[in-house]
C-alpha cells in the first residue's frame, strides 16, 4: 500500500507509525502490530498506532523512524504487514512453559534494543521470570546477552566491583568503599545510577562533589589515573537493555526478578571487565529482600552464575531495615560519607564500608582471610582512602579541597521533636524515602533527611529526632505533612512535633 | 510546576503528556508516570511520554488530553506528580500471590476503562491470570465489572445467545443457527466481532449480506422486528474492558487465560440480558483447546460462572481440528451458510449448526429433551430458517431476495492439485487461516479458501483439492506462494501442484 507522510511531532521509546484504523485494517495490522515502511531504497519495522483523526491515505512517523527512513511530509511510502520477529515467538514459547536456548534468549535481548519488541511483549519476558523463574543457563544466557547487546571497556588490568541491590535510603557506602579500596592499590571503576525511586542514587550523591557523566573512553582514562572512580552508568551505553526492562516494565509494576537483577547486575560487571565483585544484599523488613533465607537463596544464585561467566563474587548481607548512617538525600549524603573519610561520621557507615571494603582487598590477597575489614579500617583511619577520594574527585572535575563543612545543602529545615522521653523503635525505610523525595531529593540537592538517631536512640521530650531539609520552602512543608502522615519514626509508638508548633 | 504548551498531533489509547526528560525528573516523573494537569478549573490524570526534543518549560499534550482540558498552544497549564491509582496497588498485589475481592476488581476494570492504567499495568493484570489462573469469586466479580463497565440492554423479554470460543477458521455457524432458533419463536440477538487475527470473523461474514453496524437502539429494535439478528458487537459499548484488553495485551501476546476469557464472554451476554446461552468450544489439535479433559474443565467453569451470574450455560465441545465446513473468507462463508439454509451445503456443517441450534431449544422447552436437532433439522429443511434469514437480512438493510449463486466472490482463483491419487491426511487450520489471509481476508471480503474435501476425501492425482479466492491476482500469487511453504492440506504426506505449473 503507498500512503503519503503526514508530519507528526511524537516521539516514543519505539519507532511508530500512525495510521486510520481502516488503513491499519487494510494491511492486516492493528494497534501494536508491525509494518514494513520503504522509501527511496531504505525499509524500516515500525509499530502501528491507530488513530481515526489520520486521513485513509496518510501515513504518520515519529521523529526515530522518520530519521531512520530519511522521509518528508508529503512523499509516498510503501507500507505492508511485517509480522512479528521470531523472538516474539520465543516469548510467547516461554509463556507456554518451554525453556530458552542461547540463540532465543539472544535474539530477544538483540530485539529489546533494537526497539523491535512491544511493550506487551517486554512485559511477557519479565513477568514470565517473575513467575516461573529461570534455570540457571538460562540466567546464564540472559547475562551474556546483556552484556554482549552494550559497549563494552577493557581496562587491561584487573577489575574489582562493588554492587549493591538496593532498597535501603541513605546507602552512600561506595563513596567510602571505592577510595579505601583504590588507595589499596586495587582498580575499582564504578559505574552506578541516578535515583529512580529512592531520593538519592550514588550517582546522583556523587555529582554532588564531581562530574559523573562521562564518555567510555573519559570513564577508562579517569578510573586507570585515579585508581578509582565513581560515575553514571547512563551514559556508558553499557547493558542497554537493563535500562529499557528498568523503565518499560519492572519500575512500572514494581517488580525485579532475580533471574533478571542476576543478568543485569552481572551483565554490566562483564561489561567493564570485573573478575572480582563484592555484591551488598540489604536484608531485613522494608529492604528488598525481607527474610534472610531469601538473601541466602539469592546470594548462591549470584555466586553460581558469577562463577559460570567468570566473576569471583562474594556477597554481604547487610542489615537494611532502616536506612545506612543518618544522612538521606544527594548533599546530605555526599557530606556524609566525606566526615566518614575524615574520620567521623556515624559508627554504622563505617563499619558497612569497611565490611565490604575489606572483602575486595582479601579477594585481592591485599589482606589475609579475617584481617579485611581490619586493613580496611586502617587506610580509612590513616587518612588515605580520604587522599584517594580527593584524587578521584579531582580526576572526576571537582574540587579536591572539599570539606564535609563545604557542601552546601538545603537552607530551609523543619525538625520533628520527641513528643515524650522514650527511644526510637522504627525507622521506616519507605516513608524515609518518600518524606526526602517530597522535599525535593533527588533533584533539588540539598534536600533531603538527617536522623539524629535510629532504633535504640534515646531522646528526651522536644530535642528533635529528625530534620527535613530542602532548597524550598513551600517543599519542606510539604514533607513536613507527608512525615506527619506517614510517620517515618516512632518514638514508643507516638507521634513527633514540628517547631514552633506544639501539638 | 507551571509549563507552557506545545501542540502535539499524536493520538495514543491513553491522555498523554510528553516533557522533556529533566522536567519530568524535576515532577518526580519518568516514562509511564502520571502527573496530574490543571488548566482553568479543570484537571486531568495523564501518561507521561518524555523526548529530549521537548523544551523544558514546555508540555505536549494528545488530542484526548487537549481536548479533556480545553487547552490551546501557548497556554500555562499547572503541572505535577500524581501516585498511581489504588487499582494500581491492587495489580501488584496480586502479583504478590494475594486474592482481590469485588471492589478491589471493580477498581481495576474501571480504571481499565477510563484509562487511568498502563500498558504494562495492563498486562500485568492478564499474565497474573495467565499464570496463577483465579478463584471462582474473583471470575464471578470480573465478569460483573465488565458487564457494569458498558452498556447494557434490555430487550423486556428472554434473550437467547450463542457463542463460540472461536479458534477454527470457516466457522459460519451463527448465520445458520440464529435463523433456526429465531424462526422457533426465541428472540436470538447475536452480537460478533470482526476477525482479530482468524481471516472472517461472524461480523465480517454477515457484513456481506447487510449492515452489521448499528448503535444499541437500532440493535433492539431490529432484534424485536425480526427475532433474530447478526451484529458487530463493535459499536455498542458492551463491555469496553474486553476490547481494550484484547487490544493491548491478549493479541499482541496470543494469550486468552480462561479466567478473562470466561468473564468476558459472560460479561458481554449480562450486558444483552442473555439468561440462556449456547456455547460452542471446538476442541483438537490446532484449535484453541486442544485436549477433551481441558474442555470439559473450561465447560464446567463456564457453566460454574454462568450459574453464578443467572445465566443458563450449556456447551457443546465440537470438532474444531479442521475448518467447519468447506469455505473460508467473508464472501465464500456468506454464500456457503446461505446453501445450507436453501438445503444444500457441507454435512459438517448443517450437522455443527443444527445441534447447536437445537441445545437452545431444548433450553426453551421448545424441543423436548434430546429432540432439540431434530426439530432444528426440520425447521432448517422446511425452508423457514431461510425465510427467517431473508427478514434478519432486510432488517438490517440487506436486500432479502440475495441467493447463495449472487454471492460475488474474487474473481482470481489458483487450484492446489492432487499430486498423486490419496486421500486428504491432514488440514491444518493455522495454514488455512494464514493463505486465506495473504490471499486478502478479511478485508477483501471475495478473498478466502475453498475445500474441496476435508479428511479422508478421496482425490485423484490432478484434482484440485483446495482453491485459493482473491480480488487481487497479486494477493492470490502470495497467498499460493505461501501455501506451498505452508502445506495447509496433506495428500498422504505429498505436497500439492499449482494449475498450470506442474512441480
Amino acid at each position: 500500500m503507498e500512503l503519503k507522510v503526514k508530519p507528526f511531532a511524537y516521539v516514543s521509546g519505539q519507532p511508530t507509525a500512525l495510521l486510520n484504523p481502516d488503513t491499519a485494517s487494510n494491511l492486516g495490522a492493528i494497534d501494536g502490530s508491525r509494518i514494513r515502511c520503504e522509501y527511496a531504497g531504505v525499509s524500516r519495522i515500525l509499530f502501528v498506532v491507530t488513530s481515526a483523526s489520520m486521513p485513509k491515505d496518510r501515513i504518520g512517523f515519529d521523529k526515530i523512524a522518520a530519521k531512520a527512513l530519511k522521509v518528508r511530509p508529503g512523499k509516498p511510502v510503501r507500507a505492508s504487514y511485517y509480522p512479528p520477529p521470531p523472538s516474539a515467538s520465543y516469548i510467547r514459547k516461554r509463556l507456554g512453559g518451554s525453556q530458552l536456548n542461547r540463540d532465543e534468549i539472544q535474539a530477544i535481548v538483540n530485539d529489546i534494543v533494537d526497539g523491535f519488541l512491544s511493550e506487551p511483549e517486554i512485559c511477557a519476558f519479565v513477568l514470565g521470570q517473575f513467575f516461573r523463574g529461570m534455570t540457571m543457563e538460562e540466567v546464564e544466557y540472559l547475562t551474556h546477552s546483556i552484556a554482549d547487546t552494550g559497549q563494552k571497556i577493557d581496562f587491561g588490568r584487573s577489575v574489582y566491583d562493588k554492587h549493591s541491590i538496593g532498597g535501603v535510603p541513605g546507602n552512600k557506602v561506595s563513596l567510602v568503599i571505592v577510595p579505601i579500596v583504590a588507595a589499596a592499590g586495587l582498580l575499582i571503576p564504578k559505574t552506578s545510577s541516578r535515583a529512580i525511586t529512592s531520593p538519592s542514587g550514588t550517582a546522583d550523591t556523587m555529582s554532588v562533589l564531581a562530574d559523573v557523566e562521562f564518555s567510555p573512553e573519559e570513564f577508562k582514562r579517569i578510573s586507570l589515573r585515579a585508581g578509582g572512580s565513581i560515575v553514571w552508568g547512563g551514559r556508558l551505553g553499557l547493558a542497554p537493555a537493563d535500562d529499557i526492562l528498568i523503565r518499560r516494565c519492572e519500575h512500572p509494576l514494581g517488580i525485579d526478578p532475580p533471574s533478571q537483577m542476576i543478568a543485569s547486575v552481572l551483565g554490566k560487571k562483564i561489561a567493564v571487565g570485573a573478575k572480582y565483585l563484592v555484591l551488598d544484599i540489604p536484608t531485613g523488613r522494608g529492604s528488598k529482600v525481607e527474610r534472610t533465607e531469601d538473601a541466602r537463596s539469592l546470594a548462591s544464585s549470584f555466586m553460581e552464575i558469577g562463577r559460570r561467566v567468570g566473576i569471583q563474587v562474594v556477597c554481604g548481607i547487610t542489615y537494611g531495615s532502616q536506612p545506612v548512617g543518618h544522612a538521606v538525600g544527594p548533599a546530605l549524603e555526599a557530606k556524609e560519607a566525606l566526615e566518614c573519610l575524615e574520620g567521623g561520621g556515624p559508627i554504622s557507615l563505617r563499619e558497612k564500608s569497611t565490611a565490604l571494603a575489606g572483602v575486595l582487598l582479601e579477594m585481592a590477597g591485599v589482606a589475609t582471610s579475617g584481617d579485611g575489614q581490619t586493613i580496611a579500617k586502617q587506610i580509612l583511619g590513616s587518612g588515605r582512602a580520604l587522599r584517594k577520594m580527593k584524587e578521584i574527585i579531582e580526576a572526576q572535575g571537582g574540587n579536591p579541597n572539599v570539606r564535609s563543612q563545604d557542601v552546601r545543602i538545603g537552607s530551609h529545615k523543619v525538625s520533628l521533636l520527641a513528643p515524650c522521653d522514650g527511644y526510637v523503635s522504627e525507622v521506616d525505610n519507605h516513608s524515609i524515602g518518600e518524606v526526602a523525595k517530597a522535599a525535593g531529593a533527588p533533584s533539588d540537592i540539598g534536600a533531603g533527611i538527617l536522623l539524629h538517631g535510629k532504633r535504640g536512640y534515646v531522646v528526651k521530650k522536644g530535642e528533635p529526632v529528625l530534620d527535613i531539609y530542602g532548597e524550598h520552602e513551600l517543599k519542606v512543608s510539604d514533607a513536613y505533612a507527608l512525615a506527619q502522615r506517614l510517620k517515618p519514626i516512632t518514638v514508643e509508638g507516638m507521634l513527633l512535633h514540628r517547631i514552633p508548633d506544639t501539638v
